[in-house]
């Protein structure tokens, strides 16, 4: 890809926003952004001087690559929607850029849709963060075609320190869904160790101290441990994400026939902190259900 | 604690086994060694030059401090009986450092019962494993009085690279049945990750870097990630003892009404493992419950 091709950015939520301000930082002509909230669209859209198109199509119209980064499944089925306004209306030769942690059928679905109309398809799996985003120090994981992948790699180089191709379409979204789901595991499970030891009364900065020496540590140890102890759980990765992406994996789990009880109950708890209203907490917040006194059940 | 003072062992399994030969490395006395598996003590008295009494009084008798390595609670009662043959037979003076990984509650009682006889007691729990323990370099985390601590220290300093008073009897049990138990729930959330990605046929050494630079990173990833893809459960820390250490925490839990799902569901899947005749492979082997193909139910 041409470090001048044009690119529009779909969904500017926070990571959206802060990609979008990483492409144009690095030269890329930002011409479109679009958001199904239309005034944070248009502010994103007047901060980077920027359109905001009314329609997908003229999004699509507007530049050469599309980012699209939106919430789940859904969303990303519908702006790829075959009939309607679409991302797909006036495709041909355009790249599309999936960054949202998804299912992965959904990222070969829309490749299909994407080929059918001569455009290209890329998941761009993120395991890390807004700040990241910003910053162009993302983790990104990739699947699709070679080809797509090898268009892609400049704009992608730019936006992450760590690139890696992992396979065809939908591989990178299967493996951004094991990550996770052995991040909310190991989370809830330390959750559960510094909550029992709260209840036993025991030091918690010595506790982590000792986590972290043996083979209790993992690295949401170093992300959470702290927030859960000092209950600081604004959010970076919501309790609601934790749950939507334990259960991918688990849905891919069942269609495989395993049975996967820890992360099971560690999607249980993240379920149960939105029923009770604490789903846009970060993830650290589970610790808010294992601590004693704490839990507003 | 002189570093001539003459030392027992009592429980010569590979632990205790490897903690006589290396207070014998480190010039201490050892004068005898006892186990429940007589033929056991006899061998490792052989080959220290120590004698294999035939009742826990004598152990006593023979030393001035009595390690003791034993495998569970009910062992480690037994071996401090109040009535019939038991080390607080003679005790008055003499110093016993307590090293199995039990319920903080039996390491209160055995203090109380040691003080009762004029004796001290300390509990020195072990995060690390056989190597460690022949080495000298174990993570070593102590409760008791800091009399009995200051007694032991030198000797403790010398079986280990990490020591940490943790506080009164019983408070480092509880630390490191914690440690145990997010340990345990980390080592089965792995074990569900890579058990999926295998089912979904993505390559394992990859996924385990992915997941070594993510989210997903844990000690355990470390030490029992790349056994679990190759199936090597060779026993470092067996199944039975994962069991045995998060029971230990979960009753502590239930002592304190806190809800721990994840750790539960961990512990039931090394129940699982002992009841599938699984109990005295490694903690790694739990992956053999998780990948597809490999389950023996």
């Amino acid at each position: 890809m041409n470090a001048k091709e044009n690119v529009a950015v779909v969904g500017v939520g926070r990571m959206g926003a802060n990609i979008a301000r990483r492409l144009r930082d690095l030269g890329y002509p930002v011409t479109a952004v679009y958001d199904a909230d239309r005034a944070r669209a248009q502010a994103v859209a007047g901060e980077l001087g920027a359109t905001a198109p009314e329609t997908l199509a003229m999004v699509t119209v507007s530049a050469d690559t599309i980012v699209t980064v939106v919430s789940d499944d859904a969303s990303m089925r519908a702006i790829f929607a075959a009939n309607g306004d679409s991302l797909l209306d006036g495709a041909a030769r355009k790249l599309f850029v999936n960054c949202a942690t998804i299912s992965p059928q959904v990222h070969e679905d829309i490749e299909r849709l994407a080929e059918s109309r001569g455009a290209s398809s890329l998941e761009a799996c993120m395991a890390s963060s807004i700040t990241q985003a910003r910053e162009g120090t993302l983790y990104l994981m990739v699947g699709g075609s070679g080809a797509a992948f090898e268009r892609a790699r400049p704009m992608l180089e730019g936006m992450s320190s760590s690139l890696r191709y992992i396979g065809p379409a939908g591989s990178a979204a299967q493996v951004k869904a094991l990550v996770n789901m052995v991040m909310n595991s190991n989370t809830v499970a330390l959750a559960e160790g510094l909550g029992l030891g709260a209840a036993l009364g025991l030091d918690l900065t010595m506790l982590r101290e000792v986590f972290a020496q043996t083979g209790a540590n993992s690295r949401v140890l170093e992300t959470d441990g702290a927030d859960m102890q000092a209950r600081e759980h604004d959010v970076y990765f919501s309790a609601a994400h934790a749950a939507k992406d334990s259960g991918i994996a688990l849905v891919l789990g069942s269609e495989c026939g395993l049975d996967l009880p820890v992360a099971a109950a560690a999607k249980a708890q993240y379920d149960r902190m939105i029923e009770l209203g604490l789903g846009e907490l970060d993830k650290s917040g589970v610790a808010e259900l294992t601590f004693p006194g704490r839990s507003p059940a």
